[in-house]
């Protein structure tokens, strides 16, 4: 069983990715795959469910990344608070689950339920309550999607790296990390 | 005194688009600019703040749109609800005001500042419970920009148009409609 | 088929109950039972699951309004936003259903579950943004007792009689009313 | 400079008990006095702020602990997760919060204003998830009365002290307690 990192953040080395790393480290790396979004091209969807042709075939890196995400039991969605929401590089990716819920060559709920999944979110100092719509919206996503969301560590740091000194977040994340050693076995 | 509306639906004519309809028909129309987020062509962000160079100029529709969004003193954000947030168009145009924060060109704070926000979601048959994060995050962004959020219409509508069966929503576009014509003069 | 408006406002004909009235005078007079929580003495609840005897008889007026309660197809609750929350008395009211979950004389979870639930609060002039949480409290007890939440409505007023000014909830109270009129049939 | 802890439960010795000795038990027992809300009575707010005479007396021990709030730099709230909010006592606490902001004794705002203020709730296992309102309403009280909201802690146990195997809040209380000791000093 392994688990996929999805990185949301438009910086390498950001913040979000220092925190999540303290999870990672925990973790037997031969079980962990992570994807940057940064270094993937995935273009808005557009919705095209309501007409004759339906989805059409987009040009990018979305269908490849749908695959991966598919063949990871656990994902661990890492994203910077932007504007107290995900990224727009993470919700171009999530948008486009629509369009593989009507794919024809693959049955994505199917494959998508019964999954776990991981939130780190890092932002500025009041990130502890400004981020609470955001874990909100990944537990609805969540719920309509029968994955079961079993933990999410928000991280304040604003600074490059200013998050290591959070030491609330760094202890949550090591023993978030301990806990998905455990359920990767 | 003029408003602005931004669509950010990826499909035209959408419900969305629809329940927005109900209350600009309220307005004058000369006072309602309108843009489509399916029409222009806007960039996610790349996070270049703790660079030397700072944020570079990127080839994209973002500094026209920033332009007409600051010439505005009423903007009206009309999304259907994807995945429980705003849809990905938007969270990037609204991600690329970081970028507008650091311009050297103008004073984006400054000029965001006092402006009334009015937000359209529509979303399933339980949006008006599965919106309340969007609504929240909304509401973070105007109290950090100082823009004063005046109100929001929650519709229900999934097939095309149907949102216009939602009685309860329209009723409520049509009176948001007539306090904004009055605030407009 | 009736419905059971609960008030939860620590004073008579306040703003709470003015906006309710305006859903009220949509339905025939005869579908409709209300109650004020001023009017009647509920105790805080002690909890006892964990004891050997368990919950005892408590000398009050609880058990009355949980069979009123179970008796309406439909409930009303309505209350003021104090500290951005429901009233104590209806908080006391709600607390003490865990104890009807262990109760050997009905099957409450049985008898509630189907049921409907609206929800009338009325706050401050920031209402709409700062009732949200509470708007998701009730959704979440809705939820767990397996009724269906079907609508709520968010009015403006804190001098006496001050929310009939708020125009928009009027008319949302008024269509509400309108909707349930139907229900109730 | 001391830290007052408010239980807010309805059982001694329960789960939010618990897990709020773990923040206490790294802090100077000098520095920590404890309340529990089931050894005090207070009733239930009456509303008569919009009544010629205004708030009357009432027979209870709200004043005395109202003043004891106040006389603490530091407050801790800790209440199980009763359906989805705080405990209906420690609503009661809190509704009653209006009567002193307009006492003429003293004044309230002034005396709360720049006081610290933590939140420990246990809930059951979605607790991290289902807790997050009643974490915002506790936001929007801090907010309004100018307190920071410095921290809080949501743990999962339901039967007697199950608490104590949630590994992670467990950390995270231990956590948050040695930070407040730094600031008490």
């Amino acid at each position: 069983m392994k688990l996929l990192t999805i990185y949301g953040s438009s910086r390498k080395n950001g913040n979000s990715e220092a925190l999540t790393k303290k999870v990672l480290q925990q973790l037997n790396p031969k079980d962990v795959d992570e994807i940057h979004l940064m270094d993937v091209h995935i273009e808005p969807i557009v919705d095209e469910r309501h007409t004759e042709h339906g989805f059409r075939p987009v040009d990018d890196d979305y269908e490849k990344l749908a695959i991966q995400i598919m063949n990871h039991q656990v994902l661990l969605f890492s994203t910077p608070l932007y504007w107290y929401g995900m990224s727009g590089r993470m919700k171009n990716l999530i948008d486009r689950f629509t369009q593989s819920l009507r794919s024809t060559e693959y049955d994505f709920k199917e494959k998508m339920k019964g999954k776990k999944m991981y939130v780190i979110i890092v932002g500025g100092q009041s990130a502890p309550y400004t981020a609470l719509p955001l874990v909100q919206q990944f537990q609805l996503i969540a719920q309509f999607m029968e994955i079961e969301f079993s933990g999410y560590v928000i991280g304040r740091g604003v600074k490059p790296l200013e998050v290591l000194e959070d030491e609330e977040a760094i202890v949550q994340a090591i023993q978030l990390g301990k806990r998905i050693r455990g359920e990767l076995k």
